[in-house]
């Protein structure tokens, strides 16, 4: 561990988020980050195909094709980080979808900023709102779809940005943003 | 076929929607519903654990556990219609989910119309402003985390609905909706 990411780590700005509530953060279907790490290089990419699987301990399962240059640490490592951004980087998440870790260090060119997370070798990302430590618990769908079933095993939300809108990808660059929120007399959980 | 849908296949507002646009309206995390039809006896739930798998043909995962009553009619017929309702639906979308086809007829009860499929024996819902005819292609995954894929065999949009706004479900009938829509230069599909 380098003395950089000992003051990182000191300096979180993120608070835990107890697991029972991570269904929340994804269940609305937000564009999220993936975030892997592989022999201390760290890579990002862009993901909106997933979803919750259970509620705790957190199931989510996910798509990330052989294409997608994060397969193979996230094979080898069987670990990831899922970060949810705010709209405010939409800019960035764009451009982190728009490019691959073969040719660049996305964290570094875009300006994301990694912190130590606890459980997994994967960075968190310091400016999302909610970032989610993640295992590979099956692989059964794996080669067939690129399904990945994923463990949450903890959680973290930034409490500074209580208000943050998410952004969900209707293709080729529209995204729409969260609007209004409504509350319903509702039995579902 | 009754004389009755009969006469509501002729009246159907909807058109076909391209199989490859299909995951522009899943992608985004809509809640939606899904019918299923076992004996000539229609249900419908609520649902928003679902994602896209592929593009085209378009699959689609869903997650229904085996306490929702459609699970064994969705077992037993492989066939299912994903409905996505507009923010208008919201209160019906909840009443849906807050009862079981185990009591009450749902399309009667909450006033939704059916409207016969081309490929599959589960109707089509008129009120909703996409429908997608699923027929479930695989089943490894349902015994361990009721996790179905789909693929989506035939699409119908509603034209009359071109401005619909989705919602997507935070938890305990709280629901964003969505807003405004930006475009930034991307080269993802």
């Amino acid at each position: 561990m380098s003395a950089k990411s000992v003051r990182r780590a000191k300096t979180s700005p993120l608070r835990e988020l107890p697991l029972g509530k991570v269904y929340q953060t994804i269940e609305p279907g937000p564009v999220v980050l993936l975030a892997t790490a592989e022999s201390g290089r760290a890579n990002v990419m862009t993901m909106s195909w997933h979803m919750m699987v259970d509620f705790e301990p957190p199931l989510i399962a996910c798509i990330v094709s052989e294409g997608d240059y994060s397969y193979a640490a996230l094979c080898a490592t069987r670990e990831c980080v899922i970060a949810i951004p705010a709209v405010e980087l939409a800019g960035k998440v764009v451009e982190v979808g728009n490019s691959s870790g073969r040719d660049i260090d996305k964290f570094a060119a875009f300006g994301l900023t990694k912190i130590k997370a606890k459980r997994v070798g994967a960075p968190l990302i310091a400016e999302c709102f909610v970032n989610l430590e993640c295992k590979v618990k099956d692989t059964k769908l794996v080669d067939k779809y690129g399904l990945f079933i994923l463990e949450v095993v903890k959680a973290w939300q930034d409490p500074k940005q209580k208000k943050a809108r998410t952004i969900h990808h209707q293709g080729y660059g529209t995204f729409v943003v969260d609007g209004e929120r409504i509350t319903l007399k509702s039995r579902m959980r």
